[in-house]
């Protein structure tokens, strides 16, 4: 049975839920789903692999090593070190593979795919515990976000990627009356792979952020490398060697995808990305790199930068609900998530709840004190926080207490009881004046919190739009009870090409998208280009050709 | 009867149409189908026109008045006179309609647009008068290009963009199962436009290449200025007033869209294009210009570039069946067309016929004979060859003989009866080696064409997608008997994404793609970006949104 008929079920499920938009998950985010052993097998895996050479991948004799991996919780050296390839050998090796997986049918190109996502599913243990050591997230979000969640993407990619891919008919018999005669041509479409793919990965979500663009590129015909953040290597890397075994054992070149691993003091990122056989680039990082992604000539590029979410506190039935929701928000991952609040904007003249007027001294107290709570909470507070990624976000989120403003929270002590040397550091919060742009009008990467008092709900929305329009967002927060107003702000926060989430409460959080229904950034902002998995992220990386013969 | 009602069956025709790819045309291309006294009343209109300023627009109170459109055929000068507006003028009106038009129910904006493209249907033949008079173009050619052929191209980007626009559901329930709990939210997914749209036309095709980009951003709630050629005018001015006034008539602001004419001594291209409010940029032009266009940062951009087409001739059938469709293509319109074929690649072994072997020197000289015999014709020359848009491209013509090279047909001298005066040259052919490729690797707009001797077929393929690459081309025709090898010189030449048409002898040519079948471009090559009309061709113009609030 070809992998093609083993997984048509995945397949149509698949495209039909990125058509419908309702749930669907094709890998339960469950971390007890995988079978009673996965846990302690994973944990194995994982221990064995540290502290020495990463041989799964098959990408031939490697030109050199590279490993720096450190783990944020422990303090410690993974050890792992990486085969690494010249640029030239990277690209000459998937050149030599571009025939083979372009000629391949479609569907057989899906099945693959598929068959490495299901394989990749015996190991999200261990994917897991590679996150955590390498990002800082707790083992449960590492899971999640490195498993279930980025193999979903990853599907749903795919799956668009097919229905785009199968849109138009393979041959037409094309008549045209032309008064006494006709023309009778045949004609045949194909959609054509427009080359190599680059996916350059970041630090904090290692296969979350390149699973989409990797499954997106292959699904429509393009050999990729991946480069990932030197810090961030061995969950995609476990990845990519279920990749390439499935493609071996299945009689491909295992090289139709390559894992390029740089260090931190030779990184081969810009020489990849100008590389003219490039044509596809996706990058998730800094603001100031991706807008020399997006400046390269003839590239196609889909980029995630930079952004700054704002919440718009309005008013709400239960205002304790609302900032219990939010404190969960914010001190997930320390606000290291693209999709975590960072500004609040809260109307001087306070909030009505049901119950009550509460002025917005009240709001900011209770902000401040479920933020506190949580991050000392003893069962909840560290696994919640996690740990910074790396050093500059632990001296930003240091410092922060330093900033020009109000201190309204200076971060609480907290420890990990699991891991003593953990990089951890809770939130701080900062009341700046609404007059004072300069202070909020920037990514604050990691746990700073920034209240804005503002005249009214008017001026947050004015603030917010002009936020949005100079540095992007991907998420907006709303809290409003007043069925019209929230109509004009989501309104007034859509035109900006951001996406609203309002009154949430409960244990659904604005900082979680879920693949299949929610777009994830929407190439609006100068928050990034594209869109996890709208049409454009796929239909960008190939071309339609119409060839054309008399009939006979 | 709204209009979305009154032409619902045009749009689900059109959507069909766009979605299998069989032949189908909204608009007849028969000039006698539009009542018998559409041609006499067109001309009555086209003449009326002339020598007064042109007041069909609403787009109030003008700054100023410019006009310099000069006829090919006659010499002389139109004498229309259009208004002008500085650029803050036309971006603060366009701006002000956004709201409207944005807020406006797909459907409706869709029967709007129909409306208008129905009733330019009644000036079709001054629009094509006002084409011959601008362009060059003979009057068949002009009443099929910038009538029908133009408003099925327009439909046909309305058609692709209402199927885009309505692909998610509008609100779904979304219910996640989360171990004994669940999340439950109300989802509601928009399509967003981007901003307001630039359509920037050329002298030669000023509705054909105009009309694409406007529909695209219009059906997709972009508020859109026009800026034609200041040498051709008046036939995209004729739809705009028309777009115009179906606008008035239903109660919206007519100046959702906008007709920005300048002057060649005063071109307000660049500054409009650099306006931080527009968002869209559709480009049909040099490619200077175009890459120019390209490079700006923050736009979102639609390009028709130069590209150099070619000939494969391998084997035929008869190769005088071969010669003269080929000779009409070369002849029509003398190669003003940018799908016309420049590069004629012929092996030196000679080409295998069905009757017998013919020498390369034999081919070569049927090629000149039937294109001499076409450009002699007493009934046909002139009219195929219409007249030269400009003065450059005549000059290039007249210098052509003097190339390096050798010259296999010197123009023969063409007048036409009707216009003495027309500014008419026919195509020179010269020979040029396979290794002179600075020669014929570059666009010689106009009647030049180049034979290329080479090996064997295999060199003539390798030349012609060395070409591609480096200077993008809309179509390749080749002629190949051999069904393996045509198949080979096919991938090749989609490989670096040109469509092949193969064999085609007939009535029907290599420069002609149908709307609703024949994609026109494929974005892949130096050529341009962009695709007359792929999905991507409207999907790029705005950006899906999802809202989300918890379900109640």
């Amino acid at each position: 049975m070809s992998l093609y008929a083993k997984h048509i079920n995945i397949l149509l499920k698949a495209v039909r839920a990125v058509q419908e938009r309702t749930f669907f998950a094709q890998y339960p985010d469950h971390p007890k789903a995988y079978g009673a052993n996965a846990i302690s097998l994973g944990k194995e895996a994982y221990k064995s692999s540290l502290g020495k050479p990463f041989e799964q991948l098959l990408q031939g004799p490697n030109e050199g090593t590279s490993g720096e991996e450190q783990s944020p919780f422990t303090g410690e050296q993974l050890g792992v070190s990486y085969p690494t390839y010249t640029v030239d050998t990277l690209i000459e090796r998937a050149e030599a593979t571009q025939k083979q997986w372009r000629n391949l049918p479609i569907g057989e190109r899906a099945g693959i795919l598929i068959e490495s996502l299901e394989r990749s599913t015996e190991r999200f243990h261990e994917i897991a515990l590679a996150t955590q050591h390498t990002t800082g997230q707790s083992y449960v979000m590492s899971f999640q976000a490195s498993g279930p969640h980025a193999a979903d993407r990853a599907l749903e990619a795919l799956a668009i990627g097919y229905q785009e891919l199968t849109r138009f008919p393979e041959k037409v018999k094309w008549v045209k009356p032309m008064g006494k005669r006709q023309a009778h041509l045949d004609k045949t479409f194909k959609a054509i792979p427009k080359g190599l793919g680059l996916v350059i990965g970041c630090a904090t979500f290692p296969t979350w952020n390149t699973l989409p663009g990797l499954y997106a590129n292959l699904i429509t015909g393009n050999p990729s490398i991946v480069k990932p953040h030197p810090h961030s290597v061995l969950p995609i890397a476990i990845y990519i060697a279920e990749l390439q075994k499935v493609l071996q054992e299945n009689g491909f070149d295992p090289q139709i995808v390559q894992l390029a691993v740089d260090s931190s003091d030779q990184l081969i990122t810009k020489e990849l990305a100008e590389h003219p056989a490039i044509k596809l680039i996706d990058f998730t990082g800094s603001t100031q790199f991706g807008e020399y992604i997006e400046s390269l000539p003839n590239k196609t590029v889909f980029t995630e930068k930079a952004g700054v979410n704002s919440v718009i506190i309005d008013s709400a039935k239960d205002m304790r609900e609302v900032m219990r929701n939010l404190a969960f928000s914010v001190c997930l991952y320390s606000g290291q998530m693209c999709t975590a609040p960072q500004n609040f904007f809260i109307p001087a003249t306070g909030v009505k709840t049901d119950a009550e007027h509460m002025s917005y001294e009240q709001v900011v107290d209770l902000f401040q004190n479920e933020v506190a709570a949580l991050a000392l909470h003893p069962k909840m507070g560290a696994g919640t926080l996690g740990a910074l990624q790396n050093e500059s976000t632990l001296k930003r989120a240091q410092n922060a207490k330093n900033m020009e403003g109000n201190v309204v929270l200076e971060a609480p002590t907290v420890k990990s009881e699991e891991f003593a040397k953990a990089r951890i550091f809770a939130p701080t919060i900062i009341e700046v004046d609404a007059d004072k742009a300069e202070l909020y009008n920037q990514e604050l990467f990691g746990p700073i919190l920034l209240v804005i008092k503002t005249k009214d709900t008017e001026h947050s929305v004015e603030l917010a739009q002009k936020l949005v329009r100079e540095k992007g967002a991907l998420t907006c927060a709303v809290y409003c009870s007043d069925s019209a107003k929230a109509d004009a702000i989501t309104d007034a926060m859509n035109e900006v090409f951001v996406p609203v989430t309002l009154n949430l409460t409960g244990f659904w959080f604005v900082n979680q998208h879920a693949a299949f229904s929610d777009f994830h950034g929407t190439g609006g902002t100068p928050a990034g280009n594209a869109s996890y998995a709208d049409p454009s992220f796929v239909n960008r990386r190939f071309v339609w050709i119409g060839n054309r013969t008399p009939s006979k």
